[in-house]
């Protein structure tokens, strides 16, 4: 029976909700074997799956948990970011959001391979919590209607699971896969109206722009059956967002700009883009009226308010953000403009330095991470710091000559 | 490493021997999890393996055990057959190739499925061994020139545990994965000459004549590889082998051939051939000059004396081979011609006697089975005995009206 559902989907046919059903919840109760599901798994990453089919595992997915329901609250935004190296965007538009008067909830993931999660980042701060229940997040939301905080366990538990699975049997990659996933975890979250900032490049779950699009329109498609406007954004991450790269050293970066403080570069404006766009279909007003808003949520230091009172709430002391005292640099060993900064090998860096981690269970280390000085597009002298390596006492820094791709300036 | 290995294939990439023998022997130390395995199994059914995969893989599967040698006995020939119902070809060509002067060394399997194994139709011989030690196969065929036992546990190890794999997870139709399972066996077995019995049919290992052609010509470039001679022939799986689908009816019906009992009829003309095509290749002569050895085998008797030799020397008393008392009969509700008899449907029939097992460690009753009294192209009339079948005391015969297509005669 099971390996007749198994051996359908290798032929390429389409499985039913029924089939599908069977199998998946057969394997959250423990009858269908992991070896069964990760053969289905890459069978549909290779043979793909109909509309239907991706509709029927999302259901299923949403059905193995818990759904939250905040309607009494009014209308909740929700964003969700398919990962980028130095992504602290999360941190950043939530409390500017917020501060514009729409209800924020937001629950978010841990690092795992080469990205950092807003999670980890946030555990920076100390005494920050972010395992808050299920009560806690409605008060919370009612009170100053911001909250980050991780995915509770009884969320699309489902999902947990095979995502464990796929992750070390090279079936992350599939579309339907990753639409169900995602979207899932926002519906049973209670979200009302969904913006996703859908990340595209070497590394990234998404690695082409057709696929992304083709994300895009499942992820819409799925939100209209659940009556959840969805909204996207698809962005570059072959270069990194913004300066920092780490934990603590990412928080400080994002007080930067709620403080006004940073301006006019690739990050600040994807973050006034997306916090914009969530502002936009949380009031029903149009992007432009919202974006008044946001300049004026931090002109008026409204938005860097909302973030002292999300961090008090949740227990944190921003006083007590440490950043490694042990510095190293990176030099320039020519002059010339910067051509390109690769991200997936910032990335890598991050995590030999324990800024990441590559297995499930490994400890983090909050106060290592990289601070550039220079992004895309700037000139630089031969001797010039080119970025400030925060490490630990055990660690040397590994050879990072790949990161920057310096071009000679012709005159 | 592993991940990046099966994300190679997912990709439909061409893996390297270093690569095969990294995740296959890690399979086999237990380093690479079933899990993992079986969505690479999945990945290289969907996107096959080139033909340097596939000798690479074989190679792989043969090094994992011992392989034996019988060069001081001359050429050694084997034949193998993936499978039929009432398929008991190797009962009846073993002794007739054996008595016409070629040492025969035949490896069976047990019966999976809803086809029978040779080596559960042995075991209806009371007191039959089929666990022969190395030296023990040596020392039998020097003395008489055949030899059927079971695999040793030590040949091809790394095979059994990934055929028990693919049973489980919908990867057995693969030819690529079919033709290095087979010939690794045959050819760490010490085989010099094999002939391959390739079934095509519905419910068969291999459902169409291309993907049988496939298969015949890289068993055939394997065994250039490893100097043995391959030949083929590829034969009609959708109708039953003969009269008789069980155990101990199958060796009855074996006896019956090579006693000349039975003649002009698919199943006798199909052993007929394959024998004179063994002959025809361990002695080097023409399949005319073969077939009249054949012929004379068993005219004179030589063929089924030799069987009796082979079930002395290995244990068996023919005296006290059961069939069951307990019969029931499937009647002919109308008059006319045999359109077809569905061999799939027989086999289910069988299993659901006992005679076969539907999961690895089920006991099978060798006295149950099925007699045909009609074979395809017979005309019946309304109310005749179409088969008797021979049921054990605790099993109803369940429905099988499905078994025969009967069509009225056009006059």
């Amino acid at each position: 029976m099971i390996v007749d559902i198994i051996n359908k989907k290798r032929l390429g046919e389409e499985l039913s909700y029924k089939e599908l059903d069977t199998i998946f919840n057969g394997y959250l109760n423990g009858e269908v074997a992991d070896y069964q599901m990760s053969a289905l798994l890459m069978a549909i990453c290779i043979n793909g799956m109909s509309d239907e089919e991706t509709f029927a595992l999302t259901k299923i997915f949403i059905d193995s948990g818990e759904i939250l329901d905040f309607d009494e609250l009014g209308v909740l935004v929700d964003k969700h970011s398919t990962g980028g190296i130095g992504d602290k965007v999360t941190l950043v538009i939530a409390p500017i959001v917020a501060a514009c008067g729409c209800s924020v909830v937001k629950m978010s993931g841990r690092g795992l391979g080469y990205t950092g999660g807003t999670i980890d980042k946030l555990e920076s701060i100390e005494g920050f919590r972010t395992d808050l229940t299920d009560e806690e997040i409605y008060e919370q939301v009612k009170k100053i209607g911001i909250v980050i905080t991780g995915q509770t366990k009884d969320l699309a538990p489902m999902d947990k699971l095979i995502y464990a699975l796929r992750d070390v049997t090279a079936t992350v990659s599939s579309i339907p896969l990753i639409a169900s996933s995602i979207m899932s975890k926002k519906i049973a979250g209670g979200a009302d109206k969904i913006l996703l900032d859908v990340k595209v490049g070497k590394g990234a779950l998404i690695s082409n722009k057709e696929d992304a699009e083709k994300f895009c329109e499942l992820a819409i498609k799925i939100g209209k059956i659940y009556h959840r406007e969805v909204r996207t954004k698809i962005s570059d991450m072959n270069i990194p967002l913004g300066y920092a790269i780490g934990n603590s050293v990412e928080v400080l970066e994002a007080i930067d700009i709620l403080q006004g403080k940073e301006r006019d570069n690739y990050l600040v404006d994807l973050c006034y883009d997306l916090a914009s766009e969530m502002i936009s279909m949380g009031k029903g007003i149009s992007k432009e009226e919202a974006l008044a808003l946001v300049d004026k949520s931090i002109e008026k230091g409204y938005a860097y308010q909302k973030f002292l009172e999300l961090v008090k709430m949740q227990g944190g002391d921003l006083d007590k953000i440490k950043v490694s005292k042990k510095e190293k640099y990176i030099v320039s060993h020519k002059s010339g403009i910067i051509n390109g900064i690769d991200a997936l090998e910032l990335g890598k860096l991050a995590v030999a330095l324990g800024a990441g981690r590559s297995s499930k269970d490994e400890k983090i280390d909050h106060t290592v991470g990289i601070r550039l000085h220079y992004l895309v597009g700037e000139e630089v002298q031969k001797g010039a710091t080119l970025a400030t390596v925060y490490v630990n006492e055990r660690l040397k820094i590994p050879k990072s000559r790949h990161i920057f791709d310096i071009q000679k300036k012709i005159n």
